[in-house]
């Protein structure tokens, strides 16, 4: 299958830079993200949004890289080495592509919008994690605040199975976004495990933000001046230690859309 | 640091002996679990289980290995290249024990005890997580059936952060736990995203078993045979995609904790 339009040298200078763009340094000088997997590529053209360039090997595709590959044009091919140096992946499925990085996004909330924020938070799991449980709990939209983790990285995207693609997603300087959610009259909700209230006891209907820090640091104090702070009742005998903070996330989420009922 | 007393050759038989026991058929020859990590293994002790042998390096250690090494007698030290050797993690702490495999443990339960049985799931990831989960909300134990994930494999031990030593936990065949739960009064709430009732509208008071398929194939038809079923309804707009098995565990776990107040 290699013909004279495969790129099959290591060398090869699109072969560098998209090595290159592996660093988030790379991708925000450039202003691109970088996309690998058919599935995640193909929410992200659900989307609306328009690849720059595609790169695909056949002899890695995975069904669901075959069916985007498929629907795509002026896609790359590599040679098999070209392609696994290029990707992130223990096991690619052959398709990745780079997409101009997507403005953020958030739209008119309606009546009981919910909007997720995140402070500091790093661990590529916890906040791809977060962006799925969002997606399925029909948040308003996920703000990622500061220089916590790009929900654009390669492992944000892979862990949120793509579901950053579907749910509205903005990093936003602090004040940019609280200036956003006062403006929309949205009350704010620090989630935190010393809180006395329960989340269960907290009023969360109507617009709210809630508000997550890192797991091991919390939130810090000028983000404690919300309207109100929550916490989830620990029943583990003798252990200080609190839920991972995906999990924590997902249960107010979905308390939110229980009180909303 | 490298006396006479260190074990520094990669061949030496109980090196080759440690790297062999990562594969769950020796460990089961052995009647053996791995438990690697500082906290890990404090947590095994706490639960009162008695290392058939401790293997340390010092230089790797991290502050919680070297407090649980100290306080534990006939620790073999290993170089760090035969540590490395052994080690099942990219960043080890400089301590690995070997323990025998814990008895399946289910107490006798109180009133409101709820019970998680976990059926087919493979991903050592979730597994762990609803075993840390499941410790938070205080659940009265995790039941494994058949032959899905083991719950003593290295990775689980390590995604639960050591709640695998905390939460009672028993691997059972299916007719067992059904017996078990029969002869308890337990009611069994099958968790599937296609029960039309809600979580939040089903009775999950008193003794219940939760029940949680795996991520694609859900529960098999023997297993919806029960008292009840239940889903968590998604907000997703033209999403199949369910919740993450663990994020859901979570949810109808402390569903149960805010219906029992």
């Amino acid at each position: 299958m290699s013909g004279p339009d495969v790129i099959t040298s290591l060398q090869n200078p699109q072969v560098k830079h998209l090595v290159k763009l592996r660093a988030r340094r790379d991708r925000e000088a450039h202003g691109v993200i970088l996309v690998e997997g058919g599935r995640e590529i193909a929410r992200a053209l659900q989307a609306g949004l328009n690849p720059q360039a595609v790169f695909s090997c056949p002899a890695l595709h995975s069904p669901d890289a075959a069916a985007t590959a498929a629907s795509l044009a002026g896609v790359t091919e590599l040679s098999r080495p070209a392609f696994e140096k290029v990707s992130g992946r223990e096991n690619p499925d052959g398709l990745l592509a780079v997409f101009p990085t997507p403005a953020p996004v958030l739209p008119e909330p309606g009546a009981d919008a919910v909007v997720v924020l995140l402070h500091g938070l790093e661990k590529p799991g916890n906040v791809g994690a977060i962006l799925r449980t969002a997606d399925a709990a029909g948040a308003h939209a996920v703000i990622v605040l500061g220089r916590g983790a790009d929900p654009y990285s390669p492992n944000v995207i892979r862990a949120s199975q793509g579901s950053v693609f579907r749910v509205p997603v903005a990093a936003l300087p602090e004040d940019a976004a609280l200036e956003w959610l006062r403006a929309h009259g949205f009350r704010t909700v620090a989630c935190t495990p010393d809180a006395p209230r329960t989340y269960w006891d907290a009023d969360l209907t109507g617009r709210v933000a809630l508000l997550f820090g890192t797991e091991h640091e919390g939130l810090p104090e000028s983000w404690r001046q919300t309207d109100q702070a929550v916490s989830i009742p620990m029943y583990a005998a003798g252990s200080a230690d609190s839920l991972n903070v995906a999990t924590a996330a997902a249960l107010v989420m979905f308390e939110c859309r229980r009180q909303a009922r």
